[in-house]
């Protein structure tokens, strides 16, 4: 194999998640103490900040703030969403790029995200091997959206299912304490992949969680969905539900965005979510007391709820990308290959190619849906399980959480 | 001191809290072992369980259980929200109560509760004392508002008031991830009384916080709102701002309801609750990326995130109420009087008058608002920063928390 040279870049783009912080010091902290890598710099707002030759020095921060990274939520060095243009279009990005790469000697770059950015991270590297570039580029997973082809789940999720399933075991406790009743909707992000209003039912299986939980990947009907509270109202006198954001109608039509809909004749306006929407159904239809919960930003950067081995899977997942670029590997992604079984639980960090990953959305499974299409299957409690257990423990100061004050200082 | 012999009741009243269960458990344990008490008796859904003679047998619940109770959000014995006639009125409730009482032998009556519940105890009392039936009557104090008279704060409020300074310290964090910024509107109960809103000001000293908050005990003014949002959002490129469900304009009028408002020309639906409503009042006039997010209910059951402090007063609240009413004292409730200067903070229970504390709400002081009216003072950091101290480690299985299961078996 032969030894590269050179600085390295990590950035950070898409939605951000409780741990995608401990990803960047996987790589950061990696990055630092390895010879062949001669200096550390994080992109300011991912690609953003490469275009706009906007790099933080990582050498001159603090160890003791790096360290904290791991416990700090949302994306320390800034995040973005931007698409590239297809380079044989319009190369006038690649060639930023890859003229600001030159500029600081980068023969490392990591990128840490979701589908867009390993998009991104896969064109990025096909730009280069074209031009000649060396330079040997890794993706670090990262979505609470859990939807990334070719690794058994991703960094972020699993965080964000426990904040999920345990704040849902806390609603159920309290939506049913008086001797009237309520039906209360919990709206939970993920557009496509139903990954995390699946994660819900953990807290049904738990015993104090949702009766009825719509996921994306199931044809919504309203109807259904009213005879379904209904039924759950009559036989208990309260209704906890579970809906994803992306429930959406036989046309494809979002349930959110739908002003009326021919096949149910709901008319719904769409200010106030989704939730607050179908409470307000449920309320017409069935004279009951409603309440619409939104989760919104809350579930994905509760760090106080990160699961510890998301965080250390995030971590690893860093550290992996920074060894295996050294080692000679480029144009991958670090992926998790996992087993479950009697022993236990094994997470093992695999490369696979980012072609592969790019732009493909992993969904559940409908195996793992009941019949019903208002619940989830054993499968599903077995497969995330294992992904939330361990607490972590973040340090704090007077009982509030102490995150990372990082200086970044912009490298010239 | 005369000994009185005979059975107790404790009721939950109002909405439930993170420790309302805690000082179930303080009542519950401390009357389970005093010779004196012959029988505990809890009350389904309150008062309203005694009026349908709708009791629950201590006795006979596992004791293992009974220790979760701490660890339990919401009212785990059930609750109401039903407002007594005045008894020169209408006495029909109070001679059910009484035959209820004489039924079972109670000479101890212990009601966990807010304002409501503690007119509704007063009320109990004064009955029983005028028809000169022997029983010690003691309410318990409970509420995430704070906004009960006569004690320094209301066991509740502080671990609600932890989760919305946590939670407000990771929206921080999560809000301001982009290089294109936002403005993101949290709403927080307290219709009357601010002392919620009011912590999310600890984020903010904690560095990690709303830019702006504003409280019920101002006048809410639309036009200075934006114009505060305006100027944050132009130094900073972000804005996070706390507001009370209960803020409201010059003529009383709840931003929440309102309509249209002649002073200020908004027109605006109440669907969707305030943070939207706001939030898309800022998106309309300034243009800018906006999200709404309310803590709904997740803000009074967030046990995970309680205040040890707070558990272990809410303990205490229960178990003064017993011995005081066993050693004579009736028609009180159980307040906090608390010292905090250099050595510490100190927290000691008291009794004071039922007739004192039933109806009056307990507002934040206005010194305590900054003269713009946005901001909380270091008054306030002092006052809530000792109540939030130390961490609940509830327990748990696979992860996830453990509540609670009890066998609530019918009195005969």
């Amino acid at each position: 194999m032969e030894i590269l040279k050179g600085a390295c870049i990590i950035g950070q783009s898409g939605g951000p998640t409780a741990v995608i912080n401990a990803s960047a010091q996987g790589v950061i902290q990696t990055a630092l103490k390895h010879t062949t890598i001669t200096k550390v710099y994080g992109a300011a707002n991912g690609i953003k900040g490469i275009l706009a030759d906007k790099l933080y020095d990582m050498d001159l921060e603090d160890a003791k703030e790096l360290n904290l990274l791991q416990y700090t939520p949302s994306s320390a060095l800034g995040s973005c969403r931007y698409k590239l243009a297809n380079a044989d279009e319009d190369e006038t990005d690649y060639q930023r790029i890859l003229e600001v790469f030159k500029k600081y000697d980068v023969r490392y770059f990591f990128y840490n995200g979701g589908n867009d950015s390993m998009d991104t991270c896969n064109k990025i590297s096909k730009f280069m091997q074209k031009v000649g570039y060396d330079c040997r580029i890794i993706g670090v997973p990262k979505t609470i959206d859990n939807d990334l082809y070719g690794t058994d789940h991703c960094p972020g999720f699993a965080s964000a299912a426990k904040y999920i399933a345990t704040s849902c075991m806390e609603l159920y406790q309290d939506a049913r304490v008086y001797d009237t009743g309520t039906v209360v909707v919990v709206e939970i992000m993920g557009r496509h992949a139903g990954w995390l209003t699946a994660a819900a039912g953990l807290a049904t299986n738990a015993g104090s969680g949702p009766d009825l939980i719509y996921l994306p990947e199931s044809i919504f009907d309203m109807d259904k969905f009213l005879q379904d509270v209904e039924r759950v109202y009559k036989e208990q006198g309260n209704c906890l539900v579970a809906v994803s954001e992306g429930i959406h109608y036989e046309d494809g039509t979002f349930v959110s965005e739908a002003k009326t809909s021919a096949s149910d004749g709901f008319g719904h306006a769409q200010l106030g979510g989704l939730a607050a929407t179908l409470a307000n159904i449920v309320k017409e239809k069935l004279d009951v007391k409603v309440r619409g919960i939104e989760l919104s930003l809350l579930q994905r950067c509760a760090a106080h709820l990160a699961s510890e081995t998301d965080r250390k899977e995030a971590y690893m997942a860093g550290q992996v990308a920074v060894e295996a670029a050294t080692d000679g590997a480029t144009d991958k992604m670090v992926a998790f290959d996992c087993m479950r079984n009697e022993s236990g639980y094994e997470c093992k960090p695999v490369l696979i190619d980012l072609t592969a990953v790019a732009n493909v959305e992993k969904k559940v499974p409908l195996e793992w849906i009941n019949d019903e299409g208002n619940g989830i299957t054993q499968d599903f409690i077995n497969y995330a399980l294992p992904l939330i257990q361990g607490d972590v423990i973040p340090p704090n100061e007077n009982s509030l959480p102490r995150f990372a004050n990082l200086n970044k200082v912009q490298a010239k």
